[in-house]
Parts: structure tokens; C-alpha cells; sequence
């Protein structure tokens, strides 16, 4: 057996005060799989270079643009196996296609794109590419999200009846855009964050995990937006009733001036003889209630555990395992799919792996909630 | 100092089988302040006596009808002080406009009537008799529900901004109406539940605590019910957006489908600086989370309270109160109201007691649900 | 079907100020088999009238002592049916001895005496009296502590290796005894509370449950007692190691100066297969972990627990029960038991009501603990 | 600025099977300061090279004993930079010795050593080496166990009064050992895990925890012992009575028989004015309990911490970290002390960060404990 090669990855965003660019490089090499050597941090070519020093790799890779990083890395014997893009979101779309174009597949953090029509562009360019594209939805990437979906998957609870998902945080509950505070500039900015705010950052989180875990697409939404703070423009607040297929039904809600919440993401659905509940900031635990019996905790990594689940623990139960983890569990899919594709496998992406499908999905979730908005009712999905 | 004389109450319904029976009879007595001394507890002269037995009461003061009750007792010398209503929905007002008429003060269980018309009907009746009327609506009696109040009430998280109400049930998860379930029977018959299902049965609770927490009313409804247990003839599952005063907005959700929950009414409100949510089963605490501090959980009955939370509290902090207690706060407000107005204070009855006007309010809120349903839209309040 | 006499109740203690006393009168009334129609509630005559006045009594039956009161209510035709002793508790056994002599069942608050030898005097006093003789040790009438007392005689767990069993309570982290704070006052007094501090008073219940719910007697105990408050007279805390019968070893441990603890009682029983966990401040909640399959919750008043623990709930699963309800569950076995004595049953309590074995365990406790301490090491039971 | 170089480590054990040698490659990397490069991953040298392939390092380094690795990388320009020791405990010393010997520093798995004596000999030979030496008690690297730390350090709550930890599993109420199950056979084998079982496994952690956040040193302790489970050969379940300074007092227990419990690790510690509350398996969260004023949650990550345990953070409040998050701080702060090593400074290791002192005290408090259970009673410390 020889020395495993890892996946050489190339980052574009990151640069200094950025948040989600060095989680993309934490969770891409936690399982030892993958290792960040290229990066187009920043546009400024000194900032790129400070951040690719601080994250230890080459000088000569630390690019000041993704085309050059592109360019650049597909001429190197050692060039990168992938893009990783954890820019602002109007960026998605042009980076994604740089590198499809390039024959480089991609790992795009969340929202695939900055609007619908672009989503539409890309599914385009990914299936007409026949190259790897995956999505971090990191909530996928938790062991009992993944314990809940099998559950469903396999009609434990009868047929599912009633769902609540909420995604809620309370840090813009002051207009912090307006103080210098890089995360709240661009995710307020149209311009930079496409037309959701609360709802394209957060909200698409909500509305996959929602049709992830209980394999129910959504057909209809009833949406109300609104923003609270004054001055602000986009939207920080959403609540949305949602039709499902089966005739499932039930409430989307999320927002960013619910003061005092932190991250609180919950799932609940309810079938006909018990349900789930699931809650981010405490996401070893599954809730299982059931009509007729006691209410269970299923822990992360016990025994009786399904398959996936179980494949997604990396310490015995009663470790915790958190966000870093669910998000290093996609790119340990990633990096295998990408394997397989490499020895000639034309589609190795594992379904629980949310891919442009789930892209287009979430984009068309932002661009049917502000028409349902709009026209006050419901809209077909 | 006098013996205090307790208050004689008559209570209607509560035959063999009935839940909410008894827990009047627990709840007006456990403080000391009232005595079951008369009932219509069936229409059934024979039940009833067997109920009045079983509550120990005088043989000659267990009635076979509401009417005989008011009228025997009006005549004794140590008749009853106030009428019990604990029927089914559509007795409500014609119990009640008997009282009234023998000027006889009324503690009713919700919802006030069956219908909003007949609402109306009774609030013209207590106005124009001048007599104490109070509504059970049980929640308001809980310590820490207090507490919330009085928190909004001095403002302390700055302007509310969004409100979301819950009330989760599953037992009628399957169709038990059809299988001799007394409460599940009456509850699901429009003649005797009135229009309304799950959303007049505990929606009208979510509802009233919504306004009586807030401190605002709500002044716009948009709600979807659906009615999933096939053959059920009333809604068993409501989801609603509220608008309410001051452009604050949420929403509010009923089901008794939900299964696996038991008795889930959960309350959060938010503020611009902090929220609060309280749950229903785990009522002694009330969780209180700040946008720049700790959160943070209140116990009952502890010295840091305000006055409302402490006055509603029997044993010290750490030592749970539940469910009757709360109904009892009901009934010892109701009681020291009417010893005032037996006094000649002509409006004794205290803010924090549910009374018509939160009557009116609940059935207005069911007819404006159903109405709005129909419409698949808003209507105002 | 005749009329159900209510059993009449002498209460001794209770004043002005008092805690337990209008508990116990709750306590006792809540399921409408008891009434409060007498008392001596103060050695003051005029204070014991205002207590009796404020429990609505006849005035005539308010005794400034409980001698008086056993002699005057003897005489009656409508005299108590039991006397109930809520005073501190150097004046348990007097009041219990005066009671047995006249013939009138004796329900207790513990501890039984003050001291170990007086326990040993009351038990012949009972036994020869062939009187039924309660002592209301709360905690054992909470439904899900009869559940898990079930569990355990049906060895759902395999055999009990291990107990751990603590009650904390932070309210004497300061000095209040020399405040003026009345139940701070006699707890803290060897003259009236006894030789036990915090033992006698918290550490009674704990011992009690430890014993109640895992079936097993402590054999033998190592206990260190510490009066950390400078100047107090009594401990106010305590860890201790316990032996059990089968070879069963666990702690348990009480505390009055745990700063922050309100009530904070929690039983742990691990047997070889799963364990329990209950904790009085969640009392609705029963929690149950097995070596090989998901965590469980059991919920008071569901459908799925045994005969003991539903026969204590009085309101549907998810309306949550307290204190007060589970004091009135052991009023009501003591009613249940009292009507049968009455009918000719010798020995009708129930097992799981705490009768005068109990009483004596608890003050041997107290004995064994202060020994242990002055020992510094083991001690037989 | 140049490229920040990763420091190269070699890890002795984490052969096939291997829970912890994975672990703390994750956790080295995490931070994108070190990197796994060399190993003596198993005395097979077969299976060396396969773990060693697996982890994707160079054939040449995955050695078959620890002493070649030492002396291979010694010579090599790019050797290691320090040695990571995870094998069983009988192990720890005679790899430290080699390390220490050849200039390389030493991050080890706890604990320190397989006896007392053996801490002893490393402590003096770390003293005279001068070498950075690391012990990874994995719980101190948790944001709000340094964040307790922290408290207690600033006098938040008075005087330090009282104390309870505890750690409790339930995997080895099986005898696993027998099973062919790896873990539990070396951890229950006198020659590879030393004189303890559960107190050398889990209760060093306890021990270590309890003297990190409380800045106290135990001075005495009062231990028993058992082998719960027949045939095993070293204790699975301990209960102790622990004496510190300044007067405090409290308890310790550690089990590996506590069915249903997976990593029920809980530090409670009382002061004069309030306490704190710590659980492992809900990390991200600091119960702080006031005497006077409502309970806190503390959030990791969150705006009002101290420095120390926001330095400890890597995302946002309301995203958990975990286990591998935790373990990760403590290699964080060895690569930095690494450096500040390289650079010249003799003692680089922080406060923060375990050391041979801490391994010295564990390896004390194994021998202190079988000691007082020898002696069935308090030994000094």
C-alpha cells in the first residue's frame, strides 16, 4: 500500500478579518485528507500574501486573483485538485465557472450563486463540465442530521405530517453594517450578497436542511419579509409557511434580530407516530418522541446508530463533535468523490452530499420567497 | 380579626369522566379561599349526584340542571357566591347569561362561547350586570409568565420587535373521537366545540398569552389550518403570521397532531436588546437572553422577582409549582376580587385576571383564523 | 352512594410565618379527602387565633396548645380524625406521644424526633398504639419517583451496583440564623432542630429516597460533616460514602451552603444494564439511560408507566405537577389508608407511604452520620 | 513576513485500531501549526508503515520503534521537532526518556507515566533537560473550562468553599477486556496501564480539572475503590472525599461501570457568593449559579468572556466546538511555546497549558488513592 496522496486544494477568499475562509481550511484537512497549498486570498496582492504566509503556504501561491491562481496552478506538475470559494456571494459564479472552464472542480461554500439566474448558469456549466461540484451546507455534515434523514429515509415515524424548521440569530440586531464590521458590510450589500439577506445567508440553511432530512421537496411558500432595523437593505427577518410534496406542510422561519439568540437552528418534523427535533447548538443529541412511548436522546457515535451516521463520527460517544467536524465530514466526501472521479468514475458524488442541485434549490428558495413577499401569498415552487 | 369565610362556589359540568372538572374544584380550594358546595355536575340527576358524592358535597346541592342550581341556591341563605362553567364549549353562554341574569359573578373556562357572536352577546351581558367575570385561561397564572409580563411591561429589552407562539399537541395524532374518548368526542363536534378545533382548544391559549405577555394587541391574522386526521371534522393544525401593534409581527402555530409532543406551549418574545421564551412544561423558569450578556434563567419564587412573580408563588424558590397552581392564582384573584366588590369596589377585578374582554378577544381571534383561512390571506382584527 | 365524609384534620404548628404548616394544610385538601377544621398554631393564643382565622377555622378550635387541642377535640362528636406536626423538631415526639395516647392517628413532617433514642420510643408508641402513624416525606410522592421505585422491584436494570444521591441547597451560605430569619433561626439550633444540621434536615430526604427507590437498606456509612459558616452550630454540610445490601456502594451528599443551589435534590441508580436519574427541580421527568440503546425520558402521567406512577398524577401528561401535589399524594394514601383503619384494616398503609420504619431509618441516619464524623471513618447501620 | 514554517512531529503509537494516536494528529494539525510527518506507529513494522501510510506521511519515517525514530530523525535537516507520545501508559516513560535524551521536546499523552515513581524520574529528567514537555489533559483545553479558570483566578464568587467532580462511563460495565476489545484490555492490565484503572484512565482527568479551574492544590484525600465487575483486575469505580486548601472540601468520583453514562464528565465549584457548573458533553456552555441573582449561561465564544477562553475560540458563539477543538488548544499552545523555545526562551510553556508538574500530581493522586483505599481512610497528599 502506497503513501496516500492528499488533495491539493486552492482557496479563493480568506483574506484578513474573513471568517469562513480559514474554517474551509481547517475542515478540508481535519480527516488528513485534503491540504490547502494555493490561495487567491485577497485582491490586494500584499493582503493575499500575508494570508497565505499565515496559513504556511508558498509565497509564489498566494495569488491576487482567482484567474491567476487558475491560470497559474493548471501549468504546476503540482498544481491544485480543486477550488474552494468562500468569497462574498457575487463572486460565486464567476469563480465557479473560471475553474469548470479550467476542467478543476469545485467546492463552493453557500449560496451557490449570487441569484437564481446565475444558479441556472452554473447547473449549466457543471453538468455540461461533468466535474465534481460540491456545496457546504455544513448543517449536512452533522451526524444526527444525517441519523434523522436515515429515519425518514426509512419511515420510522409513518408518513411525515408536519414540519418547523427556524434558523435564528440576533447579531444584526444593531445596524452593525454601518460600523466598519466586515461580516455585516457585505452580507447587507445587494450588491455584494445578491437580493436575500437574512434569507440567502441564513435561510437557505433552514430550507435544506429541511428538505435534506426529510427528502420532501417544498412546492409551495407563503413568505413574509421584513427589515427591522432602519436603514438596513435587505431583508433580516423572514417567517414563510411552506407546502411540501405529500401533501406535508408546515413553517420556515429565520432571522438576525432575534436578540440573544446565537446560532439557533431547529429542525422538527413530525410523522404520524413520532418525530424529531434537532438543534444545532447541541448537535450530538437527536430527539426522538414518539406517540406512544418514552421521548429518546439519540447520541452522536452510540452503537445503535445507522450506517451513516455512524460514518460520520470520528470519537466515541459522549465526545462532542461540532461545527468544525460536520463541515470537515463534506470535504472527506468531497475528497473521496473526487478520487473516484479521478480513477474514472463520471458521478461519485454521495447523495448525502449536497451538490448544484441543492445550489439551484437554494437559490430558487431566495428569488420565491421575495416574489412571494412581493404579492403578499402563496407562489408555486 | 374574623374567621375568614370561604366563597361557595357552584360548579357546572365535571361529571364522572370530565378532566377539567376537578381541577376547577383543586384550583379554587387549594389556597383556602373558596368551597365546592353545589354543582350541575351531569344532566343526568343520578351522575350528578354520584359526581357531588365523590366531591363531597350536600346530596340536595347536586343538581341535575344548570337552571335548577341558580334558582335553588339563589334562594338558600348560604347559597353560592359565583358559577363555575366547565362544559363543553356551546353551554358556556347560556350558563353564564343564567348567572349573570341572577346576578351571580361567573369564573368560566375558555373559550368564553362557542361562536363570536355569542362573545358579544355575553360581554353586553356582563357589562350591563355589572358583575365580577373571570376566564380561566390557566396560563396566566404561572409565576414566571408573570414575570415576562412585568419585564415588557417596564420595557426592559427596548421596543418588541417579533413574537413567535407555540402550542404543540400530538393525542389526536389518530382519530380517538371515533373510539369513545369523551374529550376527544366533544372537542371535534362543531355543535358542542363551536367552529373551532385545535385552534379554539389551545390555540386560544397561544393567542391570549401572546397579548397578555406582550402587552399588545394583535391587529392583523394570517393563518392556514388544516385538518390531517382524515374524517376529523374541525382543524387539528394551524400555523399563523401575526401583525400586531407598534409593526411588530411573528407568528403563532397550534396542533394537536404534532405527535410525540404532549403539552408544548412555548412563548418567545424578542426585544431589541434581549428576549425572553418560556415553556409550559418547565414553567418554574424563565429564560432571558441578552444581545451583549449572558443568558440568563429565572427562577420562580426567587427574591430577585418582581412583585407580580412573587405574589404569585406558594413555596420557596427551587420547589416546583405546576399546572394547578397556576389555575389556583386564578381563583385567588378572582376570590379577592370578589370579596371587594361584595365590598362595593364596582371593578375589583385585577389586570393580570383574564376576564371578558380576553374572552372576546379569544373568540374573535377563532373567527378571524377561520375567516382568514378561508381567504388564504390576511384580514384584520 | 352516600356522601363522602371529609377526614378532619388538628393541625399542630403553622403560625404566623411559618413555611410547612400551610403546605400541609394545602397538602391535605387538595384531593378533597381532608379538612382543616382545628389547630394549635402557636403557644401565643391570640396568634394562634390569627392563624386559625386565616385558615378559615372556627374560631373555638384554634388552640394555643396541642395538649388543649387533643383534649378539647376528643370530647367532640365532630373531633379530628389525625393530627398533623408541623413544628420544629424538638416538639415531634411530645405531640406524637400526646396524640397516640388519646387515640388519634399522628401524620408527621419529618424528621420523626429530634434524636435517634426518641425515634426509638415513638416506634413502640406507634406499634403498641396499633394507630396509623405518616410522615410526609415529600419527595416519595412524586409519580416519577414511584416510577423509577418500580423500575428497580422489577429489575429492569439488572442488579443496583452503585448510588449517588445529593441534595444542595445554597440558601445558609450566609449567616441568616442571626437575622431574624425564622426557619433559619430554629434549623440552626441544637435545642430545637436536634443534633443534625443540614442532615436532619436535607439529608433525611435524600437518605430516605436513596432507600425508597432502590429498595435497598444502607448497611454502612463514612460521612465527614463540616460547619463551614463561621459561627453556626449545626453542619450545613456533608459527604458521605454509603454501603448497601448486595454490595451496593454509592455517595451521597447534602448541602445548605452550595451557593446558587436552590433545591437541587438528584437521585442516581446504576444497575448493570441502565440507570436512573431524577431530580427533584425537573420532577415531571424521569431519565433513563441504558448501557446498549438511546437515552430515554419518561413523562409523568404517560400512558406507558406503571400502576404506582400513574395513580399519583392528576392532570394530563405535559400539565406539570409540583410540591404541593406530591405532598398531597401522600395525604391522600393517608386518607385512603385512615378510611380503612376506620373500617377495621389493622395495618392498611400502603408501602409506599413513609410511616414510623422510615422515621427511625432517618433519625439513625443522623446518628450514624455524627458518629461516622467523629470518627472519621466507617460505621455499621 | 515570511511562509510560516509547520513544526514536524512524530507520533509513537496510533497503529490500526488506535483510538487517541488519530485524535492527536487532528488535533496538531487543526490549527495549521504542526504537521505529522514521522512515526513509530506499532513494533510491527508491517503495520508501521501501513498506519503510516494511511496518515500520508513518507514510507522512510514510519518506523517500528520509537528509538529508531528518535535517532533516524535526529539526522535528518528536516527531523522532527518534537515527539508526541500515545501509547499505553507503561510506555510513556521509556519513550520521554529517549526523546528527552536526544533534545526533543514532548507532548504526551496523560498519564505522565505508568507509576509514581516513574513521574518522578521524568520530572527530573524534563527539569535538567530543559526540554518543553506537554501533557495533553485534553478537558483544559476547553474555552469555558479556561473561562471557569478564569473566574476563580479574578475571586468572582468569594472564597472557594466546596467542590464536586466527577467523571462517569458506563462502557466497561461488560468485561470488554475479554472480548478482544483493545481498549479495554490494555486500560484493565496492571502491566501496560500502571496500578490504576478508572482512576488512572478518566479520574486523572477529574483530579486535574478540579485543580486547574480551582487554582487549589488537594492536600488530602479519602479514597475507596472497587472492581465492580467480576474477573476484572483493576478498579472500575472510585468515590473520594478530597480536602484543599484554605479549608475547602469536596468530593471526587470516577466509574467506568455507571450504565448509560458515555463521558459524564461535571466540575461544580461553590464560593461564598455563587458557583459554577461545567459538563463535558455540553462544552460550549458555563452554568454560573449566584447566590443572590439569576442564573447564567455562559456562551463560548461570546463578547463578555475573558481572554483567555476567547483566545480559545475559533468560530463564532452558537457554533459548537468540540472534543478535537479542545484537544487542539493545548497544541496550540505548545507549537507557540515551541517557537518562543527556538527563539531562546527557556520556559515558553504557559500557565495554561499542562506540564510535568501536572503529570507529577496525577501520577501522585493514583498512588494517593490506592493508598487511602488501602488504608480505609484520608492519606495526605
Amino acid at each position: 500500500m502506497g503513501e496516500r496522496q492528499k488533495l491539493r486544494m486552492g482557496l479563493v477568499g480568506g483574506g484578513p478579518g474573513a471568517f469562513i475562509g480559514p474554517v474551509h481550511r481547517i475542515a478540508a484537512e481535519l480527516d488528513g485528507r485534503c491540504a490547502l497549498v494555493a490561495g487567491a486570498f485577497s485582491r490586494d496582492a500584499e493582503r493575499s500574501r500575508e494570508a497565505g504566509a499565515a496559513f504556511g503556504i508558498d509565497h509564489a501561491r498566494a495569488y491576487a486573483h482567482f484567474n491567476q491562481m487558475i491560470e497559474a496552478e493548471s501549468k504546476r506538475p503540482d498544481g491544485i485538485d480543486f477550488v474552494v470559494i468562500a468569497t462574498p456571494n457575487h463572486l460565486h459564479l464567476p469563480i465557479a465557472l473560471a475553474a469548470l472552464k479550467s476542467g478543476i472542480p469545485v467546492m463552493s461554500d453557500k449560496p451557490a450563486t449570487a441569484t437564481y439566474e446565475e444558479a441556472l448558469e452554473l447547473e449549466a456549466a457543471v453538468r455540461s463540465s461533468g466535474l465534481p461540484y460540491g456545496l457546504t451546507h455544513t448543517y449536512a455534515g452533522y451526524a444526527m442530521v444525517r441519523e434523522a434523514r436515515a429515519l425518514f429515509a426509512a419511515k420510522k415515524f409513518g408518513a411525515i405530517r408536519k414540519v418547523a424548521v427556524e434558523y435564528l440569530q440576533g447579531w444584526l440586531s444593531r445596524r452593525l453594517e454601518t460600523t466598519g464590521h466586515k461580516q455585516a458590510e457585505w452580507r447587507s450589500d445587494p450588491a455584494r450578497s445578491g437580493p436575500g439577506g437574512a434569507i440567502g445567508d441564513i435561510g437557505t440553511h433552514a430550507f435544506h436542511l429541511l428538505e435534506y432530512i426529510s427528502g420532501l421537496k417544498v412546492t409551495a411558500i407563503n413568505a413574509t419579509l421584513r427589515c427591522v432595523v432602519p436603514g438596513r437593505r435587505l431583508d433580516d427577518d423572514c417567517n414563510a409557511f411552506v407546502r411540501m410534496e405529500n401533501g406535508v406542510a408546515g413553517t420556515l422561519a429565520c432571522s438576525q434580530i432575534a436578540a440573544g439568540e446565537l446560532n439557533e437552528m431547529r429542525v422538527r418534523i413530525y410523522g404520524e407516530t413520532g418525530s424529531i427535533e434537532w438543534r444545532q447548538q447541541d448537535p450530538n443529541r437527536l430527539i426522538v418522541k414518539w406517540l406512544d412511548g418514552p421521548e429518546e436522546i439519540h447520541h452522536a457515535a452510540a452503537s445503535y446508530l445507522g450506517r451513516d451516521a455512524l460514518a460520520a463520527a470520528r470519537v466515541p460517544a459522549g465526545h462532542p463533535e461540532g461545527y468544525l467536524e460536520a463541515f470537515a465530514v463534506l470535504y472527506r466526501e468531497f475528497a473521496d468523490a473526487l478520487v473516484e472521479w479521478k480513477q474514472g468514475n463520471p458521478q461519485p458524488l454521495p447523495g448525502t452530499l449536497p451538490g448544484i442541485e441543492a445550489g439551484v434549490r437554494g437559490m430558487r428558495f431566495i428569488e420565491r420567497v421575495i416574489e412571494s413577499n412581493k404579492r403578499e401569498g402563496w407562489v408555486d415552487f
